[in-house]
């Protein structure tokens, strides 16, 4: 079984990925001398799908109680954050219990969030079910909920206790679910690692259950790219920034969208946005367009967004993007495949940039 | 002028105490490298007194804007929290910017969570202006919003970068608001430093001009004793605990009494309970009681609530203390002056101590 250590000091956790880990959490949790009681988040799809197996595993050592959200990125509101935190007053959650977030990137964003602040921060243990937030949301303690301006406006860096990545969750994963997790991997190749970029164009056909089988070591490979990032920069001072390659223009996306278009589609919409800018300065060759594209469909993911995007809208959104520093937007670019770096952009690149996608 | 150093590592910064700083502020504010935006956070009645003085400082190197809070515990609470976080999102706050809480407690609390939760943290200068906020709430970076089951259960733990307690403010204190203050200064003497009672039992008359003009020394005193206690346990899995002396009797009689009893108060009170308790358990000598009694008479402060107090429905109320730990409820108690002790204590204990006061 492959881990992954995120080294942060007495916040340090380890990232456990593998085939079953859901059967075993009641063990993991134990050892790391976890004891109280444990609220389940989690949402109704997903808990239906692995919710009582993991009850009945926890309820071995633990007393269990559940609070299910609705599922999709609007319930990760501070209106159902206030909901949960008073599910847990109500229940008289002490600062020695857990919340653990069974689910996608919603769940463990707001779960994660309720944690930190609930009797100002309890345990908190990420259970990701889905490729995306195997691979990059359960790690690094980023927590937040929307607003109808922006996407994660309000939140916390928050490190959880332990990641459980049961890669058999992945089997039931939807086709789009799926390829959001692959955009997110490709955002490693492009930042970090290239070589994940050939392996995931050499694959014949990738499929949840392959996933499901025999990529842990990928997976494994993309926590620890997110891990080392994050331990040199938890609080995003300085170079944890260049993880949100493709996420500037893609909360813009998503915002404008009212979320229609999923996470990791608008991500690789705005990586090849952020790509186009990086090419229009010279950092890349013309040829990276073409073959991210070509990568990008086979992968599923989309190279369009199928209608014409407002540049002026879209701008305005993004202004309101955490990167944002005296007033000027800044984005993540590639000097070259695998070397981001963080510069600012003015609005004419990014107006020629949604031209393309 | 007395400062004095909060130790934590990276999150280390000064409490300034002196009449006349609110004059310093942007001075003191540009030597930590701070830029970008200031928003001021206060009341009407405190921005009434001092705000357009601070503003007028700060605006020689900063550009400022301004949300006002009602006056008051009941707005302490998630939905004015709601609202101060959406006036940072439409007026494009950054990172880098700042929030500056000019008040006392209330705004100091609602402020820094604000500035805890806004794009996952912001800087965030404290300027406090009640006795209460500059020997304590200021200090330590707690920071929360109340909930109608309870005082302070959602919040963060976040240090601000600078503390700044022009004494000069509280000349404008309300006697009722400066009791409260010493109502605190009485826990430390209790806690730590046993010669604050004295000190403040020689004192003939202690008005707000007194404290405003001389007491720098005794404030500093306070923000010491608070500094050491923080640095050595600052998210309170521990030896924090014993700043809670007299709270958690405290909180619960704030809350029955839907904040009539004001938190100075509710802490005298409480100190009175659980002082009650020790002596009960032997701790300490039955002369005590009455010493602390004519105290808090000279000082101003009650030493009965003036109503017959329900023990099932406080001690119902004290379930939801942040000390419960396995649903047991812990309380500070004094193994003698100055030495203090957490430890659990039973129903009967309360309904006695609840009795006397």
């Amino acid at each position: 079984m492959p881990d992954v250590k995120v080294k942060l000091a007495q916040r340090s956790y380890t990232v456990r990925i593998g085939a079953g880990l859901l059967d075993k959490s009641c063990q993991l949790l134990s050892d790391l001398d976890l004891h109280g009681k444990i609220l389940i988040v989690s949402n109704k799809k997903i808990f239906g799908l692995y919710g009582k197996q993991l009850q009945a595993n926890l309820e071995k050592h633990y007393s269990t109680q559940v609070y299910l959200i609705g599922d999709g990125e609007k319930y990760k509101s501070f209106g159902v954050l206030q909901k949960v935190l008073r599910f847990l007053i109500q229940n008289k959650f002490e600062r020695s219990d857990t919340i653990a977030a069974l689910g996608g990137g919603v769940v463990g964003d707001l779960a994660g969030f309720a944690a930190a602040v609930y009797l100002r921060g309890i345990n908190f243990v990420q259970l990701p079910t889905t490729l995306l937030a195997q691979v990059d949301s359960s790690v690094g303690g980023k927590t937040a909920v929307n607003d109808s301006l922006g996407k994660n406006l309000i939140g916390a860096f928050y490190q959880p206790r332990l990641v459980i990545a049961d890669t058999k969750t992945l089997r039931s994963l939807p086709a789009r679910e799926l390829r959001c997790g692959l955009g997110e991997i490709v955002k490693y190749g492009l930042i970090d690692t290239p070589r994940l970029l050939t392996a995931l164009g050499q694959k014949a056909d990738i499929t949840a259950n392959l996933l499901a089988q025999c990529c842990a070591d990928l997976l494994a490979q993309c926590c620890r790219i997110k891990a080392k990032i994050v331990s040199a920069d938890e609080r995003e001072n300085d170079r944890r920034a260049i993880l949100n390659f493709g996420h500037t223009i893609g909360h813009a996306l998503e915002t404008i969208s009212h979320y229609r278009i999923s996470h990791g589609e608008a991500v690789a919409l705005g990586a090849l946005g952020a790509a186009h800018i990086s090419i229009m300065r010279g950092y890349l060759p013309w040829q990276t367009l073409d073959k991210l594209q070509k990568l990008f469909t086979k992968l599923g993911l989309p190279t369009h967004t199928g209608r014409r995007l407002d540049p002026d809208q879209i701008y305005r959104v993004m202004q309101s993007d955490k990167k944002v520093a005296d007033s000027r937007l800044r984005m993540v670019l590639l000097k070259a495949i695998g070397k981001p770096i963080v510069c600012p952009v003015e609005y004419a690149e990014i107006a020629r940039a949604l031209a393309i996608i």
